[in-house]
């Protein structure tokens, strides 16, 4: 468990020579951002953020408030698809970019259209008192076309033979797709044996080491997402 | 005047070599991607779309529509922000880009928080049939923003002592902010005299070469709002 830091907290001290990395435990972009950390193995101090009841010292430094973050040289930086660039650029070690510029944006229009993927599954989840079909069918169809692009690129990972950006921006979202049977109470499967590639794609993920570090389990999604319905933090700990 | 392609129009050949640009005159978004082209030089071909009356060879290529886009060995690439990082990537002649990832991402964090400038300049623009005073507030409090950023940065253009990408990024609401005089009929004048670090730059941008080459004079402007407002195509020629 761990603990995010509320209204009151005291700001933590700053540790020479690493980045210090304003999370959530729970949030899908912040989590892009620690993976890019772990994959790169770049050392860093998570500071975990309580969303709901915010410090004040963190609206001070940063008004709107928001994870993920990092601060660099006084400097402090936002923005989860900005910082993997930044982190990719300052860090050429393990580098998680094509260094083909015609491959790169080409990920990155895929990345953006993915966004379909993660405001329908909010909206699955999240939307009204009851799970709503239309929602998960809406999701389900979306996915649909990740499958496909997967299969047109016919690689193992999005990004090649080994994970790359592409893979770590969009696994956040995968990871809690998982968790639909949990949270409804089976009345909602998500059919991953329709979508032979994008399973095999989900069992490698899972075991590597940049993702494998920072999983959590479908049970602990559920849960978060049972604690948000019912009215508890975003940053509850449990 | 240019020739925007409407509904009915056939799909112009593809120049073998050159990038084909699709764009439409009175875009700022677009305009981004073409001051890049200018500014490094880059050959290209510009096809204008009436995004009123989308060429249905345009939408059977690209289903949302939209401009600015750029064909390149057979792929359709879009989003003027990312076109801007892959042309610069592409053509490593005249970087416009900082070489210092810190750099980098605190220019396209600038950026993306002068969208508040972009949008209440459309709302001041384009809302009801009357201009709105507390919309021109808004929009001048926006600005204030940008000239304590050029105060702070103590250079002559927002990305050192020539233009840079930051500075191509945000110019064409710049060029546009002039037209707001002749549209209100005098009502609102924007205050340049109230922003002098701003003034100047703008004076300098004006003459750069990548930017003269596409400028548009306010009245020019002005007639495209008053066109847009009176209900008549977004590519209006004229």
């Amino acid at each position: 468990m761990v603990k995010h830091l509320g209204k009151d907290s005291i700001e933590p001290k700053l540790i020479p020579g690493k980045y210090q990395f304003y999370t959530m435990r729970y949030c899908p972009y912040a989590q892009r951002v620690q993976l890019v950390l772990n994959a790169k193995k770049i050392p860093h101090d998570p500071v975990f953020i309580n969303l709901t009841e915010k410090p004040e010292w963190y609206l001070k430094m940063f008004p709107a408030g928001k994870v993920p973050a990092l601060t660099y040289e006084g400097k402090f930086l936002s923005e989860s698809l900005l910082l993997a660039d930044f982190l990719d650029e300052q860090h050429t070690q393990i580098p998680l970019w094509s260094n083909s510029p015609l491959q790169k944006i080409l990920d990155k229009i895929f990345i953006e259209s993915f966004g379909k993927v993660a405001s329908s599954f909010y909206k699955f989840m999240m939307t009204g008192s009851k799970l709503e079909k239309n929602n998960f069918d809406e999701l389900v169809e979306y996915i649909k076309l990740i499958e496909s692009e997967l299969k047109i690129r016919s690689t193992k990972y999005f990004g090649g033979e080994s994970p790359k950006m592409v893979d770590y921006m969009i696994w956040p979202w995968f990871e809690r797709i998982d968790c639909i049977g949990i949270f409804s109470k089976n009345l909602f499967i998500f059919p991953f044996d329709k979508f032979p590639k994008l399973a095999e794609w989900r069992n490698a993920m899972i075991t590597d080491e940049a993702v494998a570090s920072y999983y959590l389990s479908p049970e602990k999604h559920a849960q978060h997402f049972i604690n948000r319905k019912a009215g508890l933090p975003a940053a509850f700990d449990f």
